[in-house]
């Protein structure tokens, strides 16, 4: 079983254990998981690139963003779970479509043709 | 090294062979983040819960969820190393302190008392 | 003075009696009005689509989402007014432009075509 | 009538006009802001600071900032619309519930020790 599997089938037990696989449609996941990114991005709305760059270095502001990053993921994994979605397999994919579509001689030091990495 | 690992280095490579470094500080990871998942949100927006739930089902809009949940993790993954945070670790951390936060007995069937999973 | 302009100036006022015009670029603005939008759909994420519905009738919750729709509203009067642009004259003009693109007939009773009112 | 009841009349029979009331319930309508708000961090997710404050400068990102804005702020007032809230007045309301929060002393010039505006 992959890290990704155990995380998946602890998110599972989770919801079960408390009745809240009613709850658990994608509509309703994809909305939890949008509102932690909401969450996860009020962390870095005010800061400049740099200090977003250092944000690990604070111990407070480090730990909110852990959190919330963790947040997401869990959201991802069960979202993709529920749907049937392999999340690694499907991730790899994406990144290949991605290489092909933005070619590094093209895209070099550009963001602006095109956003990156997706 | 294990398969988030992996996938971590391979968007690292892509950023470097693309010089696409400079672009990406946190602060912009959690904004390109955020962006896909309004991607996400919008394939569901207009479903009914049970419509969402058959949405694998349909091979155009299934394929548009798994490459849209994809970006969203790509980015979840490529924040996570830039900001040296282990997501594996980190999420069971969070879900072990989500355990103690809802226990089972009291949260039982409600998502109306407190938001599950986070 | 319409309403919209008299409310953008109070914005302003508010954020030069802190001197908060620094932080207000539009790409920190644009931020922050994702992360009210995110704590918004948090309210509605559990919720079934007739829940939603009912949602003013439950003191509290109505609460938080007459203040959460109100910090989003401000955020939007916000940055539009950094940006320099007219609220109502663009909105008219988007309408306008989607009443074309969706035309009656053809988008009659059905959300599964194309995103409707965008 | 003010030009946000004008704008939320226009929107009511775009609607009807489609039978597309059964589609925005108070759910699915923040999940439509929240997609769009989406698309208008993506525009600004690659630029600096400075760039995202001279994006109007810019014809092509200026329109797509311009429509995208436009698009968020009619999902803010059609549902408004749906949910009896007046927007104005609790805009207001929120305002000075946040200038009693942050006394304009004590925050001046620090984003740090709370979110501006909300």
């Amino acid at each position: 079983m992959t890290e990704i599997d155990t995380l998946a089938e602890h998110l599972k037990t989770f919801a079960t254990e408390r009745d809240w696989g009613q709850f658990h449609t994608p509509k309703n996941l994809a909305m939890a998981l949008a509102g932690e990114t909401g969450e996860l991005l009020a962390e870095f709305q005010w800061l400049t690139p740099a200090e977003s760059a250092a944000i690990m270095e604070d111990g407070e502001a480090g730990s909110r963003v852990r959190a919330e990053l963790a947040d997401v993921f869990l959201y991802v994994v069960r979202l993709a779970d529920v749907l049937g979605i392999d999340l690694i397999r499907s991730a790899h994919e994406k990144l290949e479509a991605n290489a092909r579509r933005y070619d590094a001689d093209s895209y070099r030091g550009t963001a602006r043709k095109a956003p990156p990495l997706s």
